[in-house]
């Protein structure tokens, strides 16, 4: 089977809104600390009125993940929906400067392009309120045989089933995955995101997806484990290929019976843990499009992740990966 | 007198659109390393889609000397032109949220909200291409009584002059100013908009601005001088107060028979020099805003200097100058 290109990624196409907060700005606003929170336009108005000076910089979990997978040399492609204004501009373009395929066209008339105000404590811990805009206009019209086409590996990210249409385009995009040999793989997005849609995930990881990206947290909630020993335990029921990251305890890959554990990198100073996750998936999908032994995956993606963190935003800059290869 | 506020800003709104290249792009593109070059609607376009990845943040020489005053503390308040479009509602949010006073509204119906394409090589110079948009139709009209109030210091910036209307409504501006005792403060932007209008600069120095903030290069362009002790000579002739940024070798302050020269600090690594003159504004006018000996004015414009130069970015984030009042 000859693929169109490694990676597409389907995800919510939003523009990061970066500040540095204190805890105090977290508790008027009433965000729990780490958190992602929905929130409609008048409320994101009145939360950016109350924000201070800000970057803007291209987001969206998937599409981080997207952009790195290209920036380490990847061939991606990316299906998400901006709106044709200032922010969908600025996201297509960070996009298309690294090489990926967008594949849907800006909407002319939508809500406006998404933006998640990213609020940054001093310890580079981020809370994210995020106004989903045009995102919420994905559909199932959007997912067919040309948009999707036949990638190597279909990357879905947990927030799609936030959008009305979500997990109906998500299960579209996996049937036309399946007649391309195409692997599934699914970002399992956050603990709180899991919760939203339990059932749903969990009928997707049994029928559609091959491989789970996504934090020990948000495996914990999608198994209802409370311990990665419980997790490791309940998993033996499972086929899928899991890749679990642990913050500072690194991160496991899980297969059947092949239990891989990667330690995490030393950093000195952690200026902004945004991205991480997703930089972890880029590192961690690139070595398996590739076919790469999955415990060199493991350190890709920890390689990935310790760039990111010891930067501000979600994405590491073309050229900073230079010496991936030397790994 | 009482002033309304200490600092009113009269010049370009732009955003940065910032992002690391190689020298050879800035050969590719025929770019004068370091230099500032205006460019059209066309250009910006062709420009926008050969660059990588990039952030935005709010920019503009002035802009950033006057947020940079907020964030130190000070009053301000700020006339310039943005289109309301999602960058001008960025532009002016950053400035609100360090409780600049915006005098003009966002147009309605105009050229987009201007963006500076800042390129950075990897010795943290930078290399600008502007489309200048919106701030090319701030006219005369706009400069009235009640925009300019009565602020103890007005500063003009240099690039204003590449306005249409510019150098009318500079005069206007000085006008205005001489009738409040507001001190008129120019800087002078970058020696080649200083080719670009030497004689109406000439007059404008004689004529109405007290202070002028510039770097050497800008000051030698504008004497016709070649080295520092050649200008120092020739300052002689002159009644303005002039402070003199000079890159590593640090700065001097001129008036009159005063000199004062201030040593440049050690710094470890220069992230990107983006708003390193600007910043050394901020810090300048708000010692001499609030009365403080010229010495130490020049000690607090090093200060934040410094600061600026360590960050991507030609802004300092509120809450990094904390340890200001301990110098």
């Amino acid at each position: 089977m000859t693929h169109s290109v490694q990676l597409l990624g389907i995800s919510n196409a939003i523009v990061d809104v970066l500040a540095h907060v204190d805890d105090d700005f977290l508790k008027d606003i009433g965000a729990v600390p780490g958190s992602m929170t929905l929130i409609d336009r008048d409320q994101a108005r009145e939360l950016y009125g109350k924000m201070g000076p800000a970057t803007e910089m291209s987001g969206g979990s998937v599409a981080n993940t997207v952009a790195g997978f290209a920036n380490l040399g990847g061939t991606a492609a990316y299906i998400g929906k901006v709106k044709a204004d200032q922010l969908g501009t600025i996201f297509n373009h960070d996009m298309r400067s690294l090489g990926v395929d967008i594949r849907l066209k800006a909407a002319a008339s939508s809500a406006p392009t998404a933006r998640s105000h990213v609020l940054i404590t001093d310890d580079g811990q981020r809370t994210m309120q995020t106004y989903l805009g045009a995102c919420l206009e994905l559909g199932v019209a959007d997912i067919t045989t040309d948009t999707v086409d036949s990638p190597k590996i279909m990357l879905l990210e947990g927030y799609v089933w936030d959008i009305a249409e979500g997990p109906a385009l998500a299960k579209k995009a996996a049937e036309i995955a399946r007649s391309n040999a195409t692997a599934v793989a699914l970002s399992l997005s956050d603990s709180f995101c899991v919760d939203r849609h339990r059932d749903s995930f969990a009928d997707f990881v049994r029928d559609d997806a091959d491989i789970i990206v996504a934090d020990e947290e948000e495996v914990f909630a999608l198994l209802g484990t409370d311990s990665i020993d419980e997790t490791l335990e309940a998993l033996k029921g499972y086929n899928n290929l899991f890749a679990i990251t642990r913050s500072e305890h690194g991160s496991v890959i899980v297969q059947k019976d092949v239990r891989i554990v990667q330690a995490a990198s030393k950093v000195d100073k952690i200026i902004d843990t945004t991205g991480a996750g997703d930089a972890y998936s880029a590192g961690f999908l690139f070595g398996w499009a590739n076919d790469r032994p999955l415990e060199e995956c493991a350190k890709l993606g920890t390689y990935c992740a310790t760039m990111v963190i010891q930067q501000l935003g979600a994405r590491i800059e073309p050229g900073l990966l230079d010496d991936f290869e030397s790994l």
